[in-house]
């Protein structure tokens, strides 16, 4: 028996995305969803509370990070992470081959795992697949990832080859030396850069170990997002039905639509908290750069058709100002509008999956959203 | 009529601190009080609702920094301070003269004004006593100061002098530039030193002018807290007991106890949210620097008697992970104890001077702070 379930309920007839709800220990979440990202035990400037009232329905949680800070050995201690962050939900944890692969620049990968350094101090470590899990055991997330090699595209056949046969042995290593599948489940990562054959070995070599989830990894890494959407169409046929399909690291808008419409059922980027750090928000009518001059005098809210918190009580004046003041409650707010918009936008696609109608849907969203305009060269 | 209204209600027994409450065009406020300062139209990290949460009655703006940013013309357009940062209860503005003799280097005071250099960009700019009243109007704030010249301690008597009646002169000129005065209650600001006769002039001279209340300016700059106390001693007893005193820029739980022992009614620092933007909180056992190893593995509440949201709710393991993590959500947290702490080490003086026992409980409250022991040279 399996620390989740899957329940596919609904696929929609205009596009084939899926609607379902996922049984975790920590409580039932509906997908497709974006799920915030917590790399340090907090979805920054966020509080647990907020979360909830915007119905963040599971967060992330950076294994690479965490291990470094606090160190998962004092998580344990504390009781899990779900305790040391406060957050009585869901919590998903990557399996750091991520950051081990995007943060440092001196790397040597061996059979055994990856030596590296930190990224900040420069100290050496290694990693191998058992440690990935031994880490993650430590955290007690709801969902786990296998370690995995993320490779940048474009790259050349041969090494990834290479590099997905040796993930599948790290992906196998890993789930021998998971201690707690009832408690926590293990998913498989899909890799295999941008080769159609590669995805279709990786995925299927996965599933014949039988993992109670997939993600599909190694994208969002250079890549056009045409790529991205081809490389989904060459993997997602291979997955099972009655698990839950992951695309880990994607998060812009059209994205998250395009990837429910190919099968996908979650989702997860620091794209809404870091942008809005920097002052940048998403709206319903497209990107909004709230420290532009333009909004100096804007007395209306970030985002008229938004009800969420920042939208119902601030204005772009105010937001304007303490961006350009550098007070992080501008950062909070504009997180907290981003982080909900992209939760409202899923609850969007999974009524639209419902009514049979998310291909309508989403042409009504990326029309207004600008992203029609073949002018618009914007990331999101 | 004046736009407060000041009514002493007991005076305490043990001290001769007075309970009171002061009545102003946003709601009442009962003194004396600690209020929490919100520079740039944010207390900083901290949102209205939390604020109100933790019972702040009355918040400070900086009129220096807000005539910079976003500028006094944009606040005004947006209704006024209260309404542009969303805080309905009363705000306190300062005269920016604090500011523009702290925070400027380059600086030259004639009789019309000071001349001075913007803090960052180093452009030029000129304020008056009319212009700092005419600031403070286009803000709207519920209390407003007089432009005063704040000196640093230690200063020569001559020079004090000398400012201490351009101040005067100064103070009469902003009382005839004050347009809301049925809105807005203008205060007059005591300078003069260290100087017992300055003070006492400054004090009397200021009375003569009848204005709603009185600060007193010129502290927390460089002398001593005994300096600090005395030059307390030297003016109250020319201040006239129906109107509120207000002491400038103190914030430290020694000297507000020090303070409404002595007489005052108001209270303003930075203190609780700059040091706990660095990781240092104010605990009914003492001062702990959060960061420290010694708290790595400490799941216990920040501060066990206290009963704000972050001690009801965190472990300062966690808080010592997001410090080190370099979390906003750490500072947010940490800031959240800390004014909690001197808004209810404020409800604790009143219902002390109530009772007639504030000598008890500050001397209760210094012995368990550490404030007592001889070894302790902490500000604070």
């Amino acid at each position: 028996m399996s620390a989740i379930n899957y329940e596919l309920i609904h696929v929609c007839k205009q596009t084939g995305a899926r609607y379902g709800k996922l049984y975790t220990p920590h409580g039932v979440i509906e997908t497709p969803i974006f799920m915030p990202v917590g790399t340090q035990a907090t979805v920054k400037t966020l509080s647990p509370e907020e979360l909830n009232d915007m119905k963040a329905q599971i967060i992330l949680g950076n294994t690479y990070h965490l291990w470094l800070q606090p160190g998962d050995d004092i998580i344990k201690e504390a009781g899990g992470l779900h305790r040391f962050m406060r957050w009585d939900h869901p919590i998903l944890t990557d399996s750091g081959g991520f950051q081990v692969f995007s943060l440092s620049q001196l790397r040597k990968i061996t059979e055994e795992g990856v030596h590296f350094r930190h990224h900040k101090s420069g100290a050496k470590l290694f990693i191998s697949p058992e440690d990935a899990i031994h880490i993650q055991n430590n955290l007690g997330s709801d969902i786990m990832m296998s370690f995995d090699e993320c490779i940048k595209l474009p790259a050349e056949y041969g090494y990834v080859k290479q590099s997905v046969e040796r993930t599948l042995r790290w992906a196998e290593r890993g789930l021998k030396a998971h201690k707690n599948p009832k408690t926590q489940a293990l998913f498989g990562i899909v890799q295999g850069g941008d080769y159609k054959d590669l995805r279709r070995l990786s995925a299927t070599e996965l599933v014949k170990l039988d993992f109670p989830g997939y993600s599909i990894g190694g994208l969002s890494v250079g890549e056009s997002k045409e790529t991205m959407y081809q490389v989904i169409e060459y993997t997602v046929p291979f997955l099972p039905l009655d698990k839950p399909r992951y695309l880990m690291g994607v998060g812009s808008p059209d994205a998250l639509l395009e990837g429910s419409i190919r099968g996908i059922d979650m989702f997860d980027c620091v794209l809404p908290t870091r942008v809005a750090r920097h002052g940048t928000a998403m709206t319903s009518n497209g990107r909004v750069v709230i420290r532009n001059k333009q909004y100096e005098r804007d007395f209306t809210p970030l985002d008229h058709e938004c009800n969420c918190y920042t939208c119902r009580n601030y204005t772009r004046a105010y937001l304007r100002h303490l961006m350009k003041a550098e007070e992080t409650f501008g950062q909070r707010l504009v997180s907290y509008h981003n982080v909900y918009f992209l939760l409202n936008l899923m609850e969007n696609v999974r009524h639209a999956i419902k009514e049979d109608r998310l291909l309508d849907y989403k042409e009504q969203f990326f029309e207004k959203y600008g992203l029609n305009d073949p002018k618009n060269t914007r990331e999101f």
